[in-house]
């Protein structure tokens, strides 16, 4: 392909209307511009977002839909500008495509928070076109958008990491929870919850699951590695635990109480939200009273992200995934919805759609 | 008087029941220790802890109970071990006057989080007696637990710097906020939301006071010198305010809604929580979205609380207060609880206390 041709080249599933079932759909990609870096889709993993979206959640989604903002893929194609990638390159796409690239974030390499930051998908882009996510054969994006990812780490497992693995580690650097020793408490063991685990057990913390069932108590700490598994709705294993973590890492988006998890925490500890639960409630005595800190975070900028996927090609940090097939992607949102996967699908696009 | 007798010659104030109604009681002091300081009270300020206590809003009160945790006065006696102190001396004491000594928050001066502190009132001390606040004629603490007030700084304006001076200056320091050029939103004007204004200005931040009533508008422009004044009701105005402050710091303990406060802060911005409301409730995506962080705070360290009494001297920082005589404690507590006082009652314990 040339950046002269793109007229519905681009093999996708997409979602029609709120029932949110995806389908075969051909499009467009815009033209190779001189910034571009074109990519041949391997893997797309499955967020929740994925399922908000596609599923007209919050209201705004914008039909015919193609989720998909954990892409990782082959280069095939550069604009005569682009310097940092080559064709063959192995390289990741995250959550946003776009940004404004002159504000104080975006000159600190964090784009996400640029107020003209552009979401993968569902999102309208500076051209005025709706993105369109990684559920689809190949993505053409600037590429200050573009990762690097090392030749050795396996494509279908970075896939997670564009967004589950920096919406953990993002805060936990910011949050310097990257000191060997400390303690992390990680709820909830979904997607994000698993990474953190696999992060704070890179980072010499000692890491304690908890969760609201036993379920998976045996491969938390026998295959992620944890070192303790608490049962939240256990009063005297939460109380045997009380003020003994420096950090807490919620990736819960579930409704949960938070002064039981807060109680957890030292003098002056930090909890961490990543999650989205339909609010935030806690007594103010829960955070003033040893002078507790609540600070919640939303995925990383371009900086963050490539550290992390060096990080973790580093250390070999890999998250646990299923791979699917893109015609399974319609059950695997219904499994994902019921928290039945471990810990992240991801749709092997290469070998599936076609 | 020796350190041999001590039988009902300290004067008070004292509540006997629930009806927080407060009347003469005389008591007695432990003898002054080896590392003792005996301190003549001349001023005490009233605290709204005061009015929780004495009307046995925790269900915890000890009566008769005298009530009282920003003091001042001047040292009468010393025990031989007591270095940092003579009698003369200008001195203060806050909200706690005991602690363990060992304890690694006791090693930083941050005796407020440790375990065993002993609030001035309503608690049980080491000996097992019963604390008894600054209503009252003299008052024996450790030395640990006395701060020095600078000779030329008026003893009736250096009492509310005792609780509610370090209340504010303790998180304002361990959040930053004193960097010359920032902004911040000070919530509710009483007797720490008026010296948060005051340490703003002195800091070089830029301070907008958000309120619920225009009643204020005019002294904390002109009198405490805030920058601007935002009624928390008018859309308009906190629109305009959107995204423009680095820190809040919400004093208020009436419930109030915390998202359109959060919605004040710039990415990374900081809300510290001061006050008690019955609860904190907020949308996560106003925590999440921009990677802001809510942070409580009760009182300070020893540490903190000497720096801050210097800095007050230094930088020439005075409370208004409105002097009272002891007799008319109970309409100043009942004033207090209509919030009808600029800014904080101080007991005039040295002229009216007989």
């Amino acid at each position: 392909m040339t950046s002269e041709t793109a007229s519905k080249d681009c093999l996708g599933w997409a979602a029609r209307d709120p029932s949110g079932v995806l389908s075969p759909y051909s499009f467009n990609r815009r033209a190779v511009g001189s910034d571009d870096v074109s990519i041949t889709i391997t893997h797309c993993g499955v967020c929740y977002a994925d399922v908000i979206w596609t599923r007209n959640k919050h209201g705004d989604s914008k039909y015919p839909l193609v989720p998909g903002h954990e892409i990782v893929g082959i280069v095939k194609e550069v604009g005569h500008n682009v310097s940092r990638f080559k064709v063959g390159d192995h390289v990741g796409v995250g959550t946003y495509v776009n940004s404004c690239r002159d504000c104080k974030y975006c000159n600190d390499g964090l784009e996400v928070h640029c107020a003209r930051s552009v979401y993968t998908f569902n999102a309208i882009d500076a051209d005025g076109t709706i993105t369109k996510g990684g559920y689809s054969s190949y993505i053409v994006v600037h590429e200050r958008y573009c990762y690097k990812i090392a030749n050795d780490y396996p494509l279908a497992l970075a896939a997670p990491l564009l967004c589950a693995g920096i919406t953990v580690y993002t805060p936990m650097m910011r949050h310097k929870m990257n000191q060997p020793g400390k303690s992390v408490g990680v709820i909830g063991l979904g997607g994000l919850g698993h990474m953190a685990v696999k992060f704070g057990k890179a980072f010499g913390l000692n890491v304690t699951v908890l969760s609201t069932s036993t379920s998976k108590k045996e491969e938390a700490l026998s295959l992620l590695g944890a070192d303790k598994f608490v049962v939240s709705s256990d009063l005297e294993q939460m109380k045997a635990l009380g003020k003994s973590l420096d950090f807490i890492i919620d990736t819960a988006s579930g409704d949960h109480p938070f002064d039981a998890y807060m109680s957890l925490l030292k003098v002056a500890g930090v909890y961490v939200l990543v999650g989205f639960p339909s609010e935030v409630k806690f007594s103010p005595a829960s955070l003033n009273i040893g002078a507790k800190t609540v600070s919640g975070s939303v995925t990383g900028g371009t900086k963050d992200t490539q550290e992390m996927l060096e990080y973790c090609a580093a250390h070999k940090i890999y998250p646990q995934i299923e791979t699917i097939p893109i015609e399974n992607v319609n059950e695997a949102l219904e499994r994902l919805i019921k928290r039945d996967v471990k810990y992240r699908f991801v749709i092997d696009i290469q070998n599936s759609l076609k």
